[in-house]
Order: C-alpha cells, then structure tokens, then sequence
C-alpha cells in the first residue's frame, strides 16, 4: 500500500509518495519548516502539501519525523533512549490527534559518561543507512548546521555525538571580525579549505586557531578569496579530528549528507586520510522511512 | 617631566597624567574608540581629550598605545616582530606629524612554526608586568575579547599566542540557538561555570562540547540561569586547557586583565590546579607606559 513519507525540519518540509514496493512515486520539498507554519496549525499546512496524496482511496499512511515532533512542533514525541534498534523506534511513535493514519516518528537521546545528548530526524538517515555497514556495525557522520556522529553495533544505534560545526560556521562568519575579512561567499576554495584543514591539525586548540583566519589574511598566506574556506576547513577539521579520536578503529566512515556538504566533508575525510563512502541524504531518509513503514504494515 | 600615557583601544580611551616619579596625578577614560572618533580626526580627538593636561609649560610628552596605531587608526606603525624586548618598542615609535612630542608605541607580531600572530596594546601591559616574573622569565595571560598569552624570557617577549575566547563568546551567545537557552545575563554563577569547566576537560573537543549548552539545560542538570556561566567556563576551561598543554612547566602564571575579568579566569586557573597571580590591567600598562617614557627620556 502507498504511503507518505515526510521529513518536516526546522526550516523545511520534504516528502516522498512511495508505492508498496517502496519506489518513490512522487516527492516534495518546500521551505515549510515548523518556524514558518503560519499560526502553528500544522494539520493545516498538511494538509495544504500532501492533502491530494492523502485523498486517494485507500489513504496512504502518513509517516512524519524530525523537528515536527520537538516541543517547538506539532506535538512532542518523546526521545527514545539509546541504544536503540528500529523496532524501538516504531514502538514509540506516536499517533497525530484528529489526523488518522498518521504518527510521528520519535528522536533519540543518549545519556552516559556523565553526558546527553539528542537528534530528531537523523534517526531515519542512520537506520536507512544501515545497508551499508557490515553486519550493521560502524560509524555514520551526518554532518549539517549539527552535525551528528552515531555509531552502531549489529543494527542498532548505541551512541552518538552532536558538534555544531555549521551553526558555529554561521556565526562567526556572520558575527566576528573573521566575517568582515572574508570577500568570497563560496567556502570550497581548496586551496583555502585545505589550508583549514592543515591548521586543525596543529596544537593550540580551535580557539586560537580561529585568530589565524585573520592573521592569513594580513600576512597574505592565504588570499582573501580563500579566506571562507579557510574558515570551513579549520571547523570540519577540528570536528573530523576530534570525532574520530573517540573511534580510532571505525573503519570505513559513512557520511550522510545533501550532495554538496557530504561532499565539502568527503575531501576533508580525504586529505586525513580516512575511509569513506558517501550517501545521499534523501536516499537516506526514505530507506529509513521505508523501513519504519513496513514494520508497521506488519504490525497491523 | 610630566607626561601623558595613553591606551588608545578599538572601543575605549584611556589616559593617564603622570609626574616625573611616575606617580599618576590624572586619569581619564572615555569611551572615545578609535571607531567612535568622528570623522576621523584623531588629532581635534586628542586635544578635546587632553589638551588640557598638553597646555602646561612645559608640555608633557604623549605616549600612544594600543589601536590608534593600527591600520584603522591614526596611522600605522608597524609591527615590532618577536622575541623583541623594550629597548625594541621604543626603537621602534611613530612621531605623529602635527603633534610635538607625540609618539605611537607599535604592536607585536610573532611568525615561526609555520604560524602568524598579532598584537597592539597588550605589549604595554606585557613589558610592565616584566616585575613579577622571576629574571624577567615566565608565562603571561591577557584575558580579554581576543586573549593574548605570552612567553618571556630574560625581559623579552618570545613568542604570543591570541585565542578568540571573548569574541566566540559573545557572538555563541547572541547569535546561535545557545542564546535563547540562557535566562540570565551574569556569567559568574559559580556552578555553572565549573560546570562548563568540568566539560572542557572531557573528550569529544570544543564544537562538541558547545552542544552539551543545550542538553545541560534540556536534562536540567544546569539551571537556566546557570547555562551562560557554563558557555563561559567551557571557552575559558578550553583556552587554558590548550595553551598550558603548550607551557607545562610555566609556574606561576600572571593573568593581567580588568578586575572581573581577571578574577573569573583567576577562579579558572584555580579550578585546574595552576599557580597563578592577578595583575590589575590599568597598573600594568602604566607600569609598561612609564617604562616606554624613561627609555625616550634617556635617550633625549
């Protein structure tokens, strides 16, 4: 049988009508995220973007996950505790009131070491990407405005870690006086970024090697041009050499991620000299939706 | 001879009227920037500010430090590259055309290890710090927007390092999503910050740990009205952390900085166990000033 398959984001609104073989018949993105919903009337807004799917008989299931099921969204799901397999996932949606055939997929928390930590929506990408890890074991790199590092053991997610790389980006980028020495909008200069990179490599700590964003500039080692870059290598650098120390044997590393980013992060990956595979996140997120679809079409 | 010693920064003004014992007779402080001086004219600024103190028979010299010798200032004097000492700073002043017995002291660079570093202003506030330090040898820490720490070795400057701490504090605060977290503007709750300073000591690196502003007040393990004192104590423990990686056997540490400033970084270093000792930033640059003042007089 059909169903819907929805991504509903902070700041966008993806979704995928797929058949009962899971091929996808038709997709959706709109920048409809859950800040932009007009009045907070979420049945509404989706009604407005998949009401024609849904208004086939039969109905489509409708599978919702992300911010959506935050306490800023339409209603919270709450975290489910890691390690966490699929079927705890779909175990713990939760039904959307007034709409029927429709759940909200759950985020995930970790609590341990003496630290928490959450995602909401990334679930999906890591257990759709599962496929690609031996015996379902192995590090996945999702990286973004938070990026999350989670590692799994036979199928199942059992830690993961948040660094927020590209919210950081933005605001220094935005907000310092690293900003205003930048006169490129781009960030993959490879030359600048690959100079971030080596940077991020070297003692003294992240903190002090933002300064050097500005001390390339005035001495001209690294062109103004390449400057943005520069400044995007130090930050996935730091991030990838950070992470990776916590899994120094994680093999060959998945990165999930929108074209461009998986793939500004696959050259990092490589200038370290660290195996890795990149994946697409949309293919990600609909294996993982597919995936939570059909346990519960068996379950009902 | 009287003279006037001046610490002319990016946002603040500050001079000081001393006798020929050194002993201040005046002081002044306005919050007269170099970005604040309208149109630019630097020199109608001085006056206005200390024209008074200049009127007398016979005119006090003008010793400036700080921005005002920047690129963006009255005009530029340049860099004095490490290791220097004070005999080198003085060689090294800018007359300022126009004004009779006006000097602006230069800035410091550093370049070796295949990295760059700058400061102006702080070395005023270094060489008169030189007091404390056994043989004129040891590790100062600047506190501040841009931190400075500072190796010295037999009187001489030999190598500095800049760490962002101040400014990624302000623009993380403002401008990401830690911000709205935080429900109180003090930065000196003292559970929070050690709490922030606990965290830095951990694995995982700073743009990981940035995310734990979030879940700490997510999981409540630190009130809102701690989270700001935690983001405070996490930079603050991270560039400690770092740069004493850098100096292990530094001994006792002098941290120069405003009165607040320096005793929250006091309470720091406490934290982690290190020897240290608090300089009153004003007492330092006058003490650097003076020293600067009596080199010029002797050799006039």
């Amino acid at each position: 049988m059909d169903a819907v398959l929805i991504d509903w984001g902070t700041t966008n609104f993806r979704a995928w009508l797929v058949d009962a073989r899971g091929q996808v018949l038709e997709r959706l993105s709109a920048p409809m995220g859950i800040r932009q919903v007009p009045g907070g009337d979420f049945a509404a807004a989706l009604d407005g973007l998949i009401g024609p799917w849904r208004a086939r008989t039969p109905r489509p299931a409708a599978i919702l996950s992300g911010m959506i099921g935050s306490r800023q969204g339409w209603l919270e799901a709450p975290y489910v505790a890691c390690p966490a397999g699929l079927a705890d996932l779909v175990a713990a949606v939760t039904a959307v009131p007034g709409v029927p055939d429709a759940v909200i997929v759950p985020g995930l928390s970790f609590a341990g070491d003496g630290r928490h930590d959450v995602l909401r929506g990334e679930e999906t990408q890591i257990f759709g990407s599962l496929g690609g890890l031996a015996e379902g074991t192995g590090l996945m790199c999702l990286p973004g405005t938070h990026s999350k590092w989670a590692e799994t053991r036979s199928g199942r997610l059992s830690e993961f870690r948040t660094s927020m790389t590209g919210e950081v980006f933005a605001a220094l980028s935005d907000h310092t006086i690293l900003g205003a020495l930048m006169s490129a909008e781009r960030r993959d200069d490879a030359a600048g970024f690959a100079a971030g990179l080596q940077r991020a490599r070297k003692d003294g700590g992240l903190l002090h090697h933002l300064f050097s964003v500005r001390t390339e500039g005035l001495f001209a080692t690294v062109p103004e041009t390449g400057l943005r870059s520069y400044l995007s290598g130090l930050l996935i650098g730091h991030e990838i050499i950070e992470m990776h120390r916590l899994y120094p044997d994680a093999g060959t590393i998945q990165v999930i991620g929108e074209a461009g980013l998986a793939a500004l992060y696959g050259r990092a990956f490589a200038h370290f000299g660290l195996a890795h595979r990149l994946v697409e996140s949309e293919r990600a997120s609909v294996a993982g939706l597919l995936a939570i679809r059909d346990v519960l079409a068996r379950e009902t």
